[in-house]
């Protein structure tokens, strides 16, 4: 795992969501300016070879698992702020989720979320992208139990008082 | 990633959410008798060793994002047919989320569900982890954008036509 | 519109989910035994022929806006009963949603709902077959405002003490 | 159905949904300007002649079966981001329904509904009124399951850079 | 507050949803038999006599403010699983919801709930009972901002294996 | 109750969610332009003394009741618009939930919710406080079953035409 520990490094990391008395809390962001905000997210599933080949003839004549694992991406992205407890909620302006089939075994999920709001939007590329993991894995259950999802991370974001992160063996 | 071929072997793997004309839609349980279904999902976080050190500090005096991620998990299990397209709504009866934090850099989900139903809570078993794990990303994420969701993987299932699934290599 | 007068003929006519004192309230069905219930709903769009033409070019190829519309009604209809006030929560054993275009303008949607439950399920295969129909409109409005919706009706149920109810003129 | 061929003329109509690759996606707004917005969508219900008079009288005395639509109806707008897979989350700043009974068989629900955003309210409007016929429907199913709902349709929508549509007969 | 020591009374009190290790989760009910439960819970607002009239006046007039409260309760009902962490999923078979002005400053809402569970319905009775007294506030606030709301309380339930409880002083 | 009769006095009291013809519906918002809001709420449980002391011991090692209460309430201010029929959605920017503990029978709750929009968070910040009491209700009802929630109120407001508003007596 390629890890810059410049980018962690910080004599008191600072949970922002703890409040003083250490208890959990939102982030206050009533203050901060809106801007543009944008984050890319990347899931992978690993899946057995014949699985690939059942969802890659299937997708070439129909492309319903891909087109419903998108879709159930790009409606999750819309859900984040049910699902996390102290994420904003967010008028998301756009989410866009790209499936690639990489043969033998490997699925690649490339999700993006943008809004212009006072934070970022993170959390809403990371929940497009794993929930369409899961919608892959669940219609490809019935023949490959043993599916792995991961990794899931976060690739790229920009907008905000932080300005551009990218990971650095970014995909 | 150790597989067993045995178990995806299958001379026509079959995507049962796909119908005859290669659409996917639901599939039919109507007539499936009810049981009793167990699944158990596990997910896992790499973060920074300082990330760690910080969950934990705030773990031993409060364990106030543990606590989060963990009801994050339960909650998110009951939302699994809201999230994925083509799940079964499911009364669940009990969900149960442990997390572990192992040094210096790893956290360990474990999540089962249970439910008496006409069909299997594995989606309710992996979304539950999968959302604590997006939870602790979001509450630490202001310190360590770079952590790592994965593998997320089914580890056990019972109950059903098919009976017992136990992953090989099962954590 | 071929109705059956007889059908409806009732002395005193009945709203089931108006209390004595008139006050709209859920049904109480606490004591009635569940059974297996289907019921078929059906809609239709009608739009413009170019319309219909880019849909189908766009279907041949990849399927997304019907296949969009099919998951929009089957998620839709997952939400019966938190949208319709009165309707109590249904653990949905089967949706099935099929959507035909029928040019030069017509597109037809029939959607099937299943459930072993002490209700029927009409208003899941009315939310199903509405929810399609709306999102085929808003994934068409840029080139086709016009669009009309309807009708949209029950086709057929079964199930529970009243048995089977066919409409006279059931597409 | 009284369409001016005019308003669709396009030499290629474009469906906005839908990317390069032909895969639905969200439409990106990122940059577009906030306006206000309004759209106003009809649905209208064909119901025997008893049932109307059945509603009637309950309305006249108490009015709950219309102010349950009218209510679900409001509801149901606020959720049409969750309903409609790529419609993007919007602060509405209005939604407002009336629902006329026109004897001796019709209903009809006008639903219009406000917001300052990048993006139309025309789905908010439709979903509206939509809502609000279904709901009518379960409250009188038991009494008259043959009732049609339609047509539903946009009637008038203003704001953002297209400006006002207006339906050629429009009610 | 007249309280009944003796049924409090319990050598070790024992926090049900706390599991060994003091984590909070939900109860697992998978070896629980169902039976019919019922709960009924009560709710009081205190208002300005103002604002009783107001409401009144309407209410006799039209009955809005009262029935959307009422249906607000309802629909609030159905969500209580998505609201409290740790309650499950329940098919509700039945949700009524009584609201009573009684001049010159009282409102008063009685919910009941009922289902065919594994668990009760407490929780239910209670969000419908308290979901309908913040509606109450929220259609009356501009007229009255300091309207108080409670007690809310269980007044009785039945089924399950602990039986029937019932309030000593109820109402 | 000490309220202050000159605050509510109106020589003709205005529900302004009811329209002309006397139906509910949701204020038009649209003209109104947004500025920074808060609200302040508070909710009080009366329990047995032995329940706050399980708690309370639990709150020292855990601290998962509270922690659990805390959450839902925060997570239930983001469910307001749903939960409250004419409620429009709000971008929070901010929810903060304490919880004191009083011995020997009392435990308070004060939420307070903010956001930059056209319309105020009292709702929010009642429903994040109603919420958390329900929370606690349900963790703790396995021991005491007579818990009262009351009252809920207002405490303060600020922001908007109408300016500050305080309760006289608050908390």
């Amino acid at each position: 795992m390629p890890r810059d520990p410049e980018k962690n490094k910080a004599s008191k990391p600072n949970l922002s969501h703890i409040d003083e008395a250490g208890k959990a809390q939102m982030v206050d962001i009533t203050n901060k300016p809106a801007s543009h905000r944008r984050a890319t997210a990347s899931a992978q599933l690993t899946v057995a070879p014949e699985t690939l080949h059942a969802i890659q003839d299937n997708r070439l004549a129909k492309g319903d698992v891909i087109a419903t694992a998108r879709l159930a991406g790009i409606m999750g992205a819309k859900k984040t702020a049910d699902l996390i407890p102290l994420c904003h909620p967010l008028p998301l302006s756009s989410v866009h989720v790209v499936i690639d089939l990489e043969p033998p075994n490997r699925i690649r999920i490339l999700a993006t979320a943008q809004t212009f709001a006072s934070t970022g939007v993170e959390m809403e590329a990371l929940t497009a992208a794993n929930i369409a993991a899961l919608t892959i894995y669940d219609m490809t259950k019935a023949i490959d139990r043993a599916i792995e999802i991961g990794p899931v991370r976060l690739e790229h974001k920009q907008g905000g008082r932080r300005g551009v992160w990218q990971r650095d063996d970014s995909c």
